[in-house]
This record gives structure tokens, sequence and C-alpha cells, in this order.
């Protein structure tokens, strides 16, 4: 298992419902794939929601996302942090 | 007060003790600006670094960063979270 950060951009007017049901979403399916997603921040104006999780592969990080219709433009694995 | 992602790209090969050195060089300042470093997530690879903070504007938290010898690229008020 692996932390990685995963950046969705495009998402400009995002609200907090929608912020929300995009998770849930995520959790909902998430165990399928071993992945967890722990946290989520966004920021309407730029469009960017950055999403961090706990998985076995950025491939796997991406197929839940893709699953629930809201592919990552970009995953980072993140093996730093303080 | 607000919440805030930056992004600071460039740091490939940065390491767990550069990456907390960095963290507690911001700390050290960070109330003088009345900004506070919550956590921060690198990826050595991509050379990304992801900073999440709370505080007054995002000049604030540039000014820390800029000070501590590391400007962030961006800084995305993240007003929603999950």
């Amino acid at each position: 298992m692996a932390r990685y950060m995963d950046v969705h951009r495009g998402m400009h007017g995002i609200t907090a419902e929608q912020l929300m049901e995009a998770h849930q979403a995520d959790l909902a399916i998430e165990g399928e794939e071993g992945v967890h997603f722990e946290r989520a921040w966004a920021d309407p104006e730029s469009g960017t929601v950055y999403c961090l999780s706990e998985a076995p592969s950025p491939e796997a990080v991406q197929r839940i996302h893709e699953r629930t219709g809201h592919k990552a433009d970009e995953v980072h694995p993140v093996p730093l942090s303080v």
C-alpha cells in the first residue's frame, strides 16, 4: 500500500454537495480495488480537486475514479509526508 | 481564515529529511503571518510537493514559503473538503 495524491481539473463551480457525492461514490466501491480515499479538497474557482488516498497502485486509484465518472488528470505517489 | 493547498514543482529527489526541515522552517515563522501549515506530501520522482494550510490569505501563505526559501508555484484556496 502506498499513498497517492490525485488531481482533477476542470471542476469549475463544484459544490460541497457534489464533492461529497463524488467522494461517497468512490467510497462505495473503493474496497473492490483495495483503495481507500481519505480526504479531498476542492477549489471551485480554479476547478481543481485534490484527493488523498491509500492504494496498492496508481492504476487502482484511477480505476475507481473512472468507474465513478471522474477520471483523475494526474495521480502522484506521495511516499513522503509530514 | 481559509484553507489552502499550495503546490511546489521541481523538487526532484526531495528526501524525508528535507521535507521535514522545510516544514519545520515554515512552522517556525508561520505565526508571524497568522498561517498554520497542517500537512505536506511529497513525490520525489515528479518533484511535486503539496502543502495544506490555514491562513488569512494566499499571499500570507506565499510570504512564509518565500522567506523560508521555497516559493510555491501555485496557491489554491480549497474552501471545500470531505
